[in-house]
């Protein structure tokens, strides 16, 4: 049988997001939680728009997903998500118990996993999925910041 | 000189937001930002009330700060929090490059440093102000939900 619905799918959506980032000038990053095959959340970067470090496409789909479900815990959702999450992310993720986080593009200098920040017990991760095309988009981003 | 304004006095500020988390039947956490002797941002804990992990009082007093000063980094400036921050706050502090954190009471089990989150070497941290007062607002708030 063939699944419609796969990893690749969800993080084609979560890089949708990232684009709309990097065309407001934002480092391009994206994200969406999926509860049983469908997109219930969706987020990008924000942090110079809204003058907030807090504005990362994680924690907003975060937000976005728990109001959507109507409570704080995200249990059966999957997170894509461009790049790896950072500290402040993976904490967040930490306290919504999410089942899983699926990251594109791995980040070896600030990401949750070279700082050493712990997940949930409950939560699986994998990254790698959509890599190449997440980091061509970073690397087209600061490409063009520093001409 | 006799200071009027020291850790001890805005945290008692802090306290006041945790007495507000409190009465709203929130776990009773608060959070204060000062620049130059003079809060500029608020918070406490509305995790239950807006059914989001990520509401903790940090990262209000975060977001109401860099709204404030119209900028993402948070230099100048000292957080004052009656609990000792989390995974997900002490990352958003590490993107804001806040000069000096202080807080009241120690979180052994879930606190940044439990954890090993790493902080912004620009960062001081210091801990134990006003903590018996923020340890007995949580140990109320604790046997209260119990019984």
């Amino acid at each position: 049988m063939i699944l419609p619905y796969d990893d690749t799918y969800f993080m084609k959506k979560a890089l949708q997001e990232a684009e709309y980032a990097f065309e407001r000038g934002e480092i391009p990053v994206g994200a969406v939680i999926v509860i049983q095959d469908r997109v219930i959340a969706r987020g990008h970067n924000l942090t110079e728009q809204l003058n907030d470090v807090t504005a990362h496409a994680e924690m907003q789909a975060i937000t976005a997903a728990s109001n959507f479900l109507g409570g704080k815990y995200l249990k059966g959702c999957t997170l894509y998500v461009t790049l790896e999450p950072c500290q402040m992310c993976a904490g967040a993720l930490y306290w919504s118990q999410i089942d899983k986080i699926v990251f594109a593009a791995s980040d070896t200098k600030r990401g949750y996993g070279a700082m050493g920040t712990q997940l949930h017990p409950k939560t699986t991760i994998t990254g790698g999925v959509l890599e190449n095309e997440a980091a061509d988009l970073l690397r087209r981003f600061f490409d063009k910041r520093r001409n």
